[in-house]
């Protein structure tokens, strides 16, 4: 399935945000808006501005905070990938060439700072108290992941469960974030706001709904990491623009190895343990590899995870939204959005 | 000159800051917590938290939030050091190895990041809404520094405009925002808090007098800038505990060659292109190097453009200070001590 289906309720907004994006490279550097252009034109598909603007649009909220918080996560996701294929020495990424990869590792921490820089620049400027708030502990939860990332690197004890509190972290913390702040939005400006104050009312939804979508955006971004770790080892590089293996060359031990090595025979876990510990492979060595994770259930299991923590999404996106809510037009139309923005989570295949 | 006499009036509160530094690496992730170790076992003096601190204690305002501030604006300095480290492949800083040097790029992007990222936790869960207006566009400006730098690298083009530009931006925006911090303080919580607002009278000294304590940071942090960019060529390495001519072998083309270049006779000139543009010397080819430099006068130049910049900033101070203020013990001795950063910022020898 295509993801521009579930874009089109706001793909109006979309545009303004890659606006939002592309002013972050009118400095009076040229480097900067040099690598900024390439940065621009190889974006992907914005998952998480589509998802923030989706969540404030079934309130009838999509106003320009909202727009503005999309861009500035969408900043803070760049910023993080770009850090992300430096630590990893990845020169490519979809098939295109990454900042270290084009430039230098020195670029890309430059770029990276300056884009997250950027991006705390626009909450302060533009008064996005909620956004900010969010942000500020979802950063730091980010960056542990990145760091348990390092400490679990060629660890082949690594757990499940360390593998997917550093998934939730990773990954999951800043889909959160995204559903979190557009369900909180049209309070997205300062409450010091006077128009705010003056009506009296509250004009964001409860506590215990913003935590629903948030719980929402993390279980779907936990669903979709886990199924970018199967398309490591079975997607079609033609498709995904990722050589296949490329995350256990770079020592990334992920849940279809770690099922496989908990289920495997005495015998069956040494062979993968000694597969699994090269860093370079034959077609014929990763060929039996994946025969052996297959062998043990890797996959399946895997499979079965990803599966889990969407249907856990589904619900809580049935619970966040409501039996009330908003039947406006545009507003229903997002709604059917957010449910298929579950199924591509898992259903895709890049 | 020490900067134990300038770090006098505020040791006590300096010791709080080292705590609050060393509880950002208390967390379940122990990688994070060794690397962590290492950059507290090795920072260096303190002198932005230092200045922040005496400049909020001038008026008596010593109080949570400037400790608070005065942390943040350490971790960020840390964080962009970490950053700097790696961006500019330096094994050492100071004699000690770096995060880069002992670990990876890697985790230096990782460590960085996560310093950044506690920093804005801190002032977002404390509202230290002045710190975080002030360090929202401080922080742009500070990577747009790394990435001029990059722009010029090997550059023997740029114009003292642009070395000045650049060096404002990479260090003495920081040092600008340490002072104008400091001066705000006691309105570094939120206004939203209800004492502030019950009794009324504005805390924060007028916008004025604010601008004039940023200034005259940032004119300190550039003379410290030019010194040190100076002792890269004059210092003792013993001393300064980097191997000399280190900048130059990075590309970075400092004031003393600026201003050599620009001077010299068309032949001397020649020659100094020649000798710059090596990335490595022998013992005669360095010492022909800073001959030609001072023989063009490039070395007084730069000193005197120190000089220049600390007697700016000496200036800003006392009309900053202005005749009133306050004449408590504590307020005397912190006034005492601004006056002599400046004097150490340009007589340090390392």
């Amino acid at each position: 399935m295509s993801f521009a289906a579930v874009q089109r309720p706001v793909r109006r907004e979309l545009v303004q945000v890659q606006g939002l994006l592309r002013d972050a490279f009118r400095t009076s550097i040229p480097i900067l808006n040099r690598v900024g252009g390439h940065v621009l034109a190889t974006r992907g598909k914005k998952f998480r501005p589509t998802l923030l603007l989706l969540t404030a649009r079934v309130r009838d909220r999509l106003d320009e905070p909202a727009v503005l918080s999309a861009a500035v996560v969408e900043m803070m996701h760049a910023a993080a990938l770009i850090h992300d294929d430096s630590v990893d020495r990845s020169a490519l990424r979809r098939g295109l060439p990454t900042v270290n990869g084009l430039w230098t590792d020195e670029m890309a921490i430059i770029m990276g700072d300056y884009l997250f820089a950027h991006a705390m620049g626009l909450m302060v400027r533009n008064r996005l108290d909620h956004a900010l708030e969010v942000l500020a502990r979802v950063v730091t939860e980010m960056s542990c992941g990145e760091a348990m990332e390092f400490q679990y690197a060629y660890d082949l004890e690594v757990t499940e469960e360390q593998y997917t509190e550093m998934v939730r972290a990773k990954t999951g913390s800043l889909i959160g974030a995204a559903t979190e702040i557009g369900a909180g939005c049209a309070a997205g400006r300062s409450a010091r706001r006077p128009a705010a104050q003056a009506t009296g009312r509250p004009r964001r939804p409860p506590q215990g709904t913003r935590v629903k979508f948030r719980e929402f955006g993390e279980r779907l971004g936990v669903a979709f990491q886990i199924v970018d770790d199967l398309l490591d080892y079975l997607g079609d590089p033609e498709v995904t623009g990722k050589p296949m293996g490329s995350d256990l060359a770079e020592g990334k031990v992920t849940l279809p190895l770690i099922a496989a090595l908990r289920e495997a025979s005495e015998v069956d876990r040494r062979r993968l343990k000694h597969l699994a510990l090269r860093r370079r492979w034959t077609v014929a060595q990763w060929s039996q590899l994946r025969t052996l994770i297959e062998k043990c259930g890797g996959f399946a299991y895997a499979r079965a995870c990803a599966e889990g923590f969407a249907g856990d999404s589904g619900r809580l996106l049935e619970e966040a939204l409501g039996p009330g809510g908003s039947r406006s037009a545009p507003a229903v139309a997002a709604r059917r959005a957010l449910r298929q923005a579950v199924d591509y989570a898992v259903r895709r295949d890049r």
